[in-house]
């Protein structure tokens, strides 16, 4: 359709005046702290990769914007890390019929020849069904692996649904499999695929692995159900990155008593390339910093408070910004562990672990949530990949504030997580949740016991 | 966030079987005619750009498909015409901030130079503000074109915004710019840029344009906000492609007495390159084949309906398809032209352009429709782009059956155009409308009245 349905419209808006507002009204602006550090992070320094020059930036952007909100000991604490650099990509469905693909790498892929790898692409409806696939069956070609993952408030399908693309890559390889592309591991309909790392174990040959959109999976399967042997060109040129500068933002509001361990709060600075990392993780950044300084409006804590914007979280194959904070910190007393990573929209549910003595204080925060219509749910508390070290070594008690996750991912990992995509309104209920919950455990005087761990290797 | 909030869900995974269907049932699949030729163009021809040889291929497509369905005459019409083609592009803002931008030539846009056109980026908010801007005050620069477009259901919209796109970049060359950027003429919030034809006026120099997403435009606007000085690099390497290939595919199915002039129903078979043309305009011509065929289904009607599947309407600078038929066909008696172009949702309303005296047969329309819900609308019908031509050259009568264009625009002209976006319920609504329609034109056996062309230059 061009425009001819229009004419009247047309004809209409060549009478009328255009309105004209010094900048366009389209995007909902926010205001508050929160905001005003994810709109920051997403305007000024945009996508941050691990290893980057932005994620340097991102640092110094983070330095400076803490010590303005008045955090006091604000460093940055350099790492070095394993990490993966993206290249040019692009591919072509061959045969059956020629179409092109949105397509892109898996982190930890290694690169296609630059002239593409051009091979017959093998369908498996389920990972389940590349697992059965005979030893060398693979030889020479390129798997494709669908699946069917839906969206949920706790992001659950991310589990099962995201193993293909964690685990898929490894078992195509071991099959024998020159390539890999995955349906990506997300619940839009839109032509952007959802990169994240895979995980090549020890002993088995990376191979070149990559995403395509749900429409494209949707073609790929169509095409499939059709009977034809299907052919693929895949370029896709990006590759681990050895020995890449990371680091740490550490900042501290300190309590009125010192002698009483800390609460930890974090979140994560480094993003995916694709997008701007507004929900993941600028929003979490936001969120634990805002309302660490909410929880001061009434008076200083008891404890002190400290947040960690934490580098390299996305690519933290062999150690990311939380193993690198437990070997900076680990000594240090701390009490209680809290992440945010799953994106702005509301808290909705409380999960926590806290020793058995400790249960009057779970009642005093799910008091303090009743108002806000939060509720305690049975799940156990996990923290999240940037406080997980911390609290598997010194057994931390653990308070989540469980987002809705149902559009979650939508946006994930993919060109389209931008500032845009957050609810200003959610990200301050985010806040208030968060600062509620602080004024409750950072004024807990008692002491704060270590938690067992659970059953079965979990936190 | 990586996965350790959803350890507990992976455990439970890894304990599981997954569901192994035979192929994913996430698409949701239509059935019948429509649904048949539109998931056939989508899913064995793709995008089929104006003079490609994707274009010829769904010719030879549509003329099988055609036969096969029982048209008669079936046969394809080559012509000559004016094209562009889409090269390699990518842009980056790398003032103030480093940030890439997602960006897409438009249609009849010329090439920067291959290493990239790296200027100033001057702000506009609307396109009066870049009409009052000083001749000669963008030399050396290119100008960003904001917009404020809104979803409608009548898609009304795309006239007054459309018009960055269409006269935006010939204002900008006109005052001096080296190159435009506008905000895509779009109502969604995805980072798929919209594409289509920009319109440089005789003697108006061209320039290269782009069109960023609106997630990059918002980038923009509050950038331009913060007062910094912004620049560009930006590689858009597509170019007009004179003497291109094309042609239309026209089928008939004869009515009981050739004597009286037939009913013509119009689509497009070419699409953007870069979805796959499935609501513009698969959907257009799978609606008017299938309705076509249905207004059979209580015996022969008296009139001929014939269907245009039309080549280049998209880039139909200086003639399309329907300028091509107008040629071949104009001698030939029609009584009353007919097109769908608008996506695939519901139709919600009627317009009609009848002369007075076939009052009666709009009555007849009228209550035909009633039960469906569709109203008729005060609105004068356009038909549109492919039949445009045999419209105001033989003053035809012309029947509108107006479609939700809420979601169109979120669409239309993105890699997003794909068959996921077609609600196959939808799909079979507007089939029903229109086959509704024909039975009543198409049995109308009176003189059906040309039409008195609209005041002020409009059908």
């Amino acid at each position: 359709m061009r425009h001819t349905l229009f004419r009247a419209a047309l004809l209409a808006a060549a009478a009328a005046a255009l309105p004209a507002p010094s900048v366009s009204a389209r995007p909902v602006e926010g205001t508050g702290t929160a905001w005003t550090i994810v709109e920051g992070l997403t305007t000024e320094i945009g996508p941050r990769p691990t290893g980057s020059a932005a994620e340097a930036r991102a640092r110094d952007w983070g330095k400076a914007k803490l010590e303005a909100l008045g955090f006091r000991n604000v460093r940055i604490e350099p790492f070095r890390t394993l990490a993966w650099q993206r290249g040019p990509e692009h591919a072509r469905l061959t045969a059956p019929y020629d179409q092109p693909l949105a397509i892109t790498a898996l982190g930890y892929s290694v690169p296609t020849p630059a002239t593409g790898l051009k091979a017959p692409l093998a369908y498996f409806p389920t990972l389940a069904a590349l697992e059965a696939a005979p030893a060398g069956s693979l030889k020479g070609k390129v798997a494709f692996i669908d699946h069917a993952m839906l969206a949920a408030q706790d992001g659950s399908g991310y589990g099962p649904y995201g193993d293909v693309r964690r685990k898929g890559p490894g078992i195509a390889s071991q099959k024998g499999a020159a390539g890999v592309v995955i349906r990506s591991a997300g619940t839009d309909e839109h032509r952007n695929p959802h990169t994240g790392i895979t995980i090549f174990p020890q002993g088995v040959t990376p191979i070149p692995s990559g995403a395509v959109s749900n429409p494209d999976a949707d073609l790929i399967a169509r095409i499939a159900g059709r009977g034809k042997p299907m052919s693929i060109d895949m370029t896709l040129l990006g590759k681990p990155y050895p020995d890449a500068p990371s680091g740490n933002v550490i900042a501290d509001l300190p309590g009125r008593d010192p002698s009483l361990p800390m609460i930890l709060l974090a979140c994560h600075l480094d993003s995916w390339d694709l997008g701007t990392g507004a929900i993941d993780d600028g929003a979490g950044c936001a969120i634990i910093t805002a309302a660490a300084l909410a929880a001061q409006k009434d008076g200083q804590p008891l404890r002190t408070i400290r947040v960690l914007w934490s580098g390299n979280e996305e690519m933290g194959l062999t150690g990311g910004g939380g193993d690198a904070y437990l070997k900076a910190h680990g000594a240090e007393p701390h009490a209680v562990a809290m992440e945010s990573d799953f994106g702005a929209d509301h808290v909705w549910a409380l999960k926590t672990t806290f020793a058995p003595q400790n249960a009057p204080l779970v009642k005093k925060i799910e008091a303090a949530l009743w108002p806000m219509g939060i509720v305690p749910h049975p799940g156990r508390a996990g923290g999240g990949e940037d406080v997980g070290p911390i609290i598997a070594a010194n057994r931390l008690a653990v308070v989540d504030l469980a987002q809705d996750g149902t559009r979650y991912f939508d946006i994930h990992h993919t060109p389209d997580d931008t500032l845009d995509k957050i609810d200003p309104a959610q990200l301050q209920q985010n806040v208030d949740a968060w600062g509620t919950v602080l004024k409750v455990i950072a004024n807990e005087p008692g002491p704060i016991a270590t938690v067992a761990p659970a059953p079965e290797g979990g936190d």
